[in-house]
């Protein structure tokens, strides 16, 4: 039983959908398995054989919420699948997708990656026509305008439900025979398209998903595409709109897997030139680089090659961690931190340390790592970050704090080396971050750094979204 | 994953709701409890502090849904509970109630035991006006109305929503302060209110779950009644309507717990005076009448002592069983009956029998029992039925197949006898049945004997509720 | 993870043994699914295909330890099975059976129901000779005695083995190709022979067993005896002793199934003659006669014929009940009485009732039960307890309380009714249990009414078995 | 239900034991945790509070076998805690450690690191004069012998026992109260010493444990070593022995944890000069090194530093993997390699790439991996292994495969590079590994590159060890 935290409306996601295999639930649990890194909080496959529709989600990993049989039961060509994700233990079965509803005999499952910023204006309006909700879903939403339209015919009432929807969105919709891939007009989140080996389609939110089942890749959904995949073959249609592009980079700097490629640049490589331009940008003297596994790798080894300062791993990563709930004695401070990263105490005594890390959001974990190694007798602790501080909550699905919470939002560079306890701090500068991601700046949503948000939300959206007599919801067995 | 079974959309169920006890999840928890027998698929509890409003619900039996730990989260003074029953292996969490839902910043929960006879115009009328729909519950469809009509004001609303609705049902409601129910004109469904030790209030289907937790009966809820209760005390609306009263003799027969007062009548003592008439309807020279534990036991009772025919239980109930899902080997016939019921052989030896039991449905497991009598050597078997023949299916909210494989839709009392491999066969008259129950004859739905529907149903409720389109849907881990 | 409780050495269990059946597993699983009553702690089961030897067992019911998987991996013609049985929450993997243990290359399985009464001073002598322990099971010392005895041959070294072994004991051993059930000279457990219907054989602790799996009952085994079978056929040797027959009394009385015959004896016709010579032992005016269902069911039957007062079901058992671990609320008073019997109280009320029940141990129960009746308004309570005063400890499996804790140890029969609450209380005399039971009366051991132990234990046997420094071991998962 | 492989009775384990500090138990929690990568087939616990003992494992993971409940369940001041591996699938409840066993009132535990190589002899003597087996585990036998020594008094039966042991053993005993940490005379296993911030003390298999729970490195436990702690203090009996040292040079290889030191070097730093020469002995023109991670970090990180070759993250490694049981569909090739690590396609394409790896065993999986590479455009695969060749089985607990499977000991290295096809292929010389690892050469079994045994093992040791009538058991829900 956990209690929906309605302080946490936007989620990252991953969304995997197959047209045209015959093992397309299994196909689509593979890709929902490459996917985990967007979403462990809970999984969910919808399927279609052409008429009957079966659904199974559950909270949890993808290999707990499936089994063999469970995987059988979702018989079909057609699939749609999801992972969701939440940073703190709060998560709730109501909200798991695919999420299904009927209307008129006609039933359609909805996936999402994104979040929408007019959903409280959505809300209010379909509320005043009738309509009530179970969840605290955008995808149920979703649903709504499109049962509402759907007098309209299914193109039209899809043209005009995403028209009136704003923010971030890359969805999957399954009919009993359609797939429909649609990718809002600013494309903050990736989304591809793929092609089986027997000729049937594959649409995820990152390519690593298709290596993993063997799929080609095709191209990108288009920001503002809506691509329809059934018998007939394919064809799209496009939203009207006069957005700009608004590639979220922190896909690239944090949050997509390094061996995908999303929006037309491979990760890992991205990664890597952050730290050859931290290089550039910032001359220090230190014995080595460092990064803290994994987050930090790529860019270390970028630094590392371009500065010569040579790359070392100064602290393990203990593989099978991250799943005890025993609680530490009060003797074992700092458990959280050594109980993931060990530092080699030997190795590391008396040297100068050039830590390098991906981001620094609200500041806890950094300081106790520095304290760790201080511990482990490190002479000299030097950070780089391989983006600008984090100073601006995220609209558009990525599950940033508020902004009070954002150590970046609060102090300056100086105050928060200060509070890490650390020699000297380094960020990348935003135009060392927009050169190393490639491609036109003018195409990339950095507005959790510059604070220029490319879709204005809601007035309300910053409240909780759903009030304060929100249900918590929970299900499932004791 | 379980598919909903779109053949069986009607339900018994059992619901209990708590009105100002601190320990009020608890108190429902061991009300349920009391009420498993009238579901054993699922069970749900929606609690209230007065604003804050949380849910637990699950598959399974009352006590594998919930734990101390799941119950302590359900806080406050005001909770509503459901089980759900289903005969076959189907089920659904998607179907589990309390169903809750949230419009316009009110959240309300439902459990319903009944059924709705008007479901489908009134899910089209509604699906017209946009609702969408997610199970293939009747209470979903109380909440869309209940939402539509919330402008103008609860009391109002309520009115003008179960105006609308046609069928049965015994409801509880819930907002974040009020503790609803509602009991249709008919009354087809027991529910009744009781008082707790420290002034609070409990309503439950029956009475079983008042004595567990050792609340004093005060009164059933009226048919055709809303009551109300709230920090203010209680107080009743009351439907407009020109409904007879509908009792379900069934539940006399068959459904409710033996220690429970339904109908104002003791349902031990009705079914003992069920033997006793069936005594004077039918006279057999037999050497001991017994009965197939548990259902036959009390009619047997009665026929014992006004028969003068010894009571004798010649088959043993195994009180672990019901629950292996191991099949048996080729060599193994008639397992299922034996597994549940063993006929003690040296005793019934060459001994003429009359069995008595509450019911034939389908007859097939009456038919292996009576088979595996005659491998123990009984001489003659009689059965006495202590109801007439079931012939038409309910549409109130009992779970009867379908009319085509009810035995005694399609045969005579002779071929029924002859099926089953029986010497005789007697079946209690529906007059010995009404005057077994007491009250006014006319007080009584008893269509599954006569076809006298006391509530038309819609003209395409027979047919599969949700159309062949319907999603089948599960959820929790593999 | 649970405490050996070395205050409960002694424990009654079910076994259950197949040779030459394909699906000896299966048939195993349900011969123990029979026999659940006698043990419902642990459950497990030893297979052999002629040369490989496959065990499964665990805590729980039979149908919670096993699964088709597990079934189909405990290949072979071959299996030995266990029921365990723990009165007290303490239950303990270690001393789960079957015990295999390997010596030599030979392998050996034992499964065990009984008590020996001169374990402690065979432990010493054991350990004297080097051997170490590491559950507290008889089994273990059985198997300890075999392999020290195994250079004698099989058949010596069994009889050697038991001759030197003193108490209850109705064992199964299973070889690589060889089933062998053995019975203490006494006979104080049931043991019994089936054949199956492809010519292989059941040996069982109830017939109930052999019922469900379709086997044909052969022959009881007799007291002293040891059968062999194997590819060859079967053989019996006998143990050398002179000791008197001593069937237990209390497994008529109380333990096996009603549907069994132990003892050459239908247990449900006893128990039913029980109450008739209660009847004619005690006359007592009341408006009916009621058991606690179901321990009671079988005398009432027989006393209500007897006596011609009429036999009713005043309360009602839970069949859902039993395996809630919610605690109750402060204010639901005797919670455990009602939660398992429920009163009828429009039928109780103002009544003289006469209640019989099979026993009376520590009275706490019977004594909430009453209290639970008065407060129904029932006017006047009798009861009759279909055996003598329970005085005296068995030593021979039965898990009775210490002689400390038996209310007929330490109150007389007055002092009994005055602390129950009853108006009267009566007791079928020894005389005329003995009668109920028929055979001569000398083959029982009856001590734990009399005290006349037909084998004396050690002088250290009724202090903790295995001293004070006993590990307390558990294993599985959290 | 899991079947115990008698092919593999040599296991690799880590120990882990408190002494004097009152949350004991989750002490060696947190050891345990940190020691998982060299055990994670089972993992028990045994805890004494000076009289009292309690015990608790279970199959698989440390945080799947306990919980805060179970921690708590050890009371005590000592304790001693074991993490056991297999290579397999195959696992059993029934070898799970610490094994514990009662012997004339006093209890002993046992947790073993190693494997003994007299073992066979050992168990027919003790068998000889009467001793019964329930397991396979080397640390049966100990505890018989010091059963049979225990006449002596504690420390001559632990001189006793120890002297007549042959092999590897870093071993854990516990009596009620004291904890006794022995480390066979050649010291193949590392066993240290740290002191707990209250004084107390730990012994645990790598120093990473003390790590982990803020212990300080006091020192290793001396090869032949007997160190006895208790409420007096610490003492040391030493075995009489001419053994020379051989401490497991494949822990420093493979084994243990990167950040701990074993054997007086630290890990990390070892596997990096592997690394650095590998790049002085084999000089290879290519575009990047990369690992296969996380194996081959290490060295990869030493050879780029060495050669001035840079250090690429060629694949990526799921850290979600390793858990997934769902089976790929046919179109899904090379599927177990692809799942773990994914090659960046658009970074790979015509490299030429030098792959760093610690070991090749059976070779294919290398193989797969390879031919991953390739499909993803590699142009040259160059591949370097830090040790030489693996030819030959290990006695002393390590599981490799038996000599046939071990793919050097079949194929020369050249056919080693074309079955795995590679263009070209070399190991890290003898000599080369040695001056990596530091200290006296002769100090280090290296057993499985040159096949020079120390400690020669009884004739029969390589044959299965318990014959082939050894019983598979199992135990738990199903």
């Amino acid at each position: 039983m956990i209690h929906s935290d309605a302080s946490r409306p936007k989620d990252e996601c991953g969304v995997c959908g197959i047209f045209g295999h015959e093992d397309a639930a299994k196909l689509t649990y593979f890709g929902l398995y490459a996917l985990q890194h967007r979403g462990q909080e809970s999984a969910g496959i919808v399927a279609s054989d052409g008429s009957q529709i079966s659904l199974h989600k559950g909270m949890g990993l993808v290999h707990e919420v499936f089994s063999e049989a469970t995987l059988q039961e979702l018989k079909g060509h057609l699939t749609v699948g999801h992972v969701r994700y939440s940073t703190t233990g709060a998560s709730n079965i109501i909200n798991a997708q695919p999420f299904t509803a009927t209307h008129q005999g006609c039933t359609v499952a909805v996936a999402h990656n994104g979040n929408l910023v007019n959903i409280r204006s959505l809300r209010n309006e379909l509320e005043k026509k009738g309509s009530i909700f179970q969840s605290t879903m955008d995808s149920e939403v979703v649903v709504h305008l499109l049962a509402r339209c759907s007098h309209l015919g299914l193109e039209k009432a899809l043209i005009d439900t995403f028209e009136s929807i704003k923010g971030a969105y890359s969805i999957l919709l399954m009919t009993e025979d359609k797939l429909i891939a649609v990718r809002d007009p600013g494309g903050f989140r990736p989304l591809c398209l793929g092609k089986l080996n027997n000729g049937g389609f594959i649409v995820a939110s990152e390519t690593c998903a298709l290596d993993l089942i063997e799929a080609q890749y095709v191209r990108d959904i288009e920001p503002g595409e809506i691509l329809i995949i059934d018998r007939e073959g394919q064809h799209s249609l496009h939203l009207e709109h006069s957005q700009r592009r608004s590639f979220c980079i922190f896909e690239q700097v944090y949050f997509a897997r390094p061996d995908s490629d999303i929006f037309g640049k491979n990760v890992y490589q991205s990664r890597k030139r952050m730290g050859e331009i931290l290089a550039r940008e910032c001359k220090i003297q230190a014995d080595f680089v460092m990064p803290f596994p994994d987050s930090g790798n790529y860019a270390a080894i970028g630094f590392s090659q371009a500065s010569g300062i040579p790359l070392e791993m100064g602290v393990i990563r203990n593989h099978y961690v991250g799943r005890t709930f025993i609680q530490p004695t009060q003797s074992m401070r700092d458990f959280s931190v050594r109980v993931k990263l060990n530092p080699i105490r030997s190795f590391l005594k008396d040297k100068r340390v050039i830590i390098l890390d991906d981001s620094i959001i609200r500041g806890t974990t950094g300081r106790s790592r520095v304290k760790s190694l201080r511990e482990a007798g490190v002479k000299e602790i030097h950070m780089l970050i391989s983006c600008p501080p984090s100073r601006n909550p995220c609209y558009y699905g990525i599950d940033f704090p508020s902004g009070g919470e954002l150590i970046a939002n609060k102090k300056t560079v100086e105050e928060i080396r200060d509070y890490l306890g650390l020699d000297s701090l380094y960020y990348l500068s935003l135009e060392g971050l927009l050169e190393a991601c490639g491609g036109p700046p003018e195409d990339y949503c950095k507005a959790c750094f510059d604070g220029d948000y490319p879709v204005a939300p809601d007035k309300e959206f910053c409240k909780l979204l759903l009030g304060t007599r929100n249900a918590c919801q929970s299900t499932g067995k004791k």
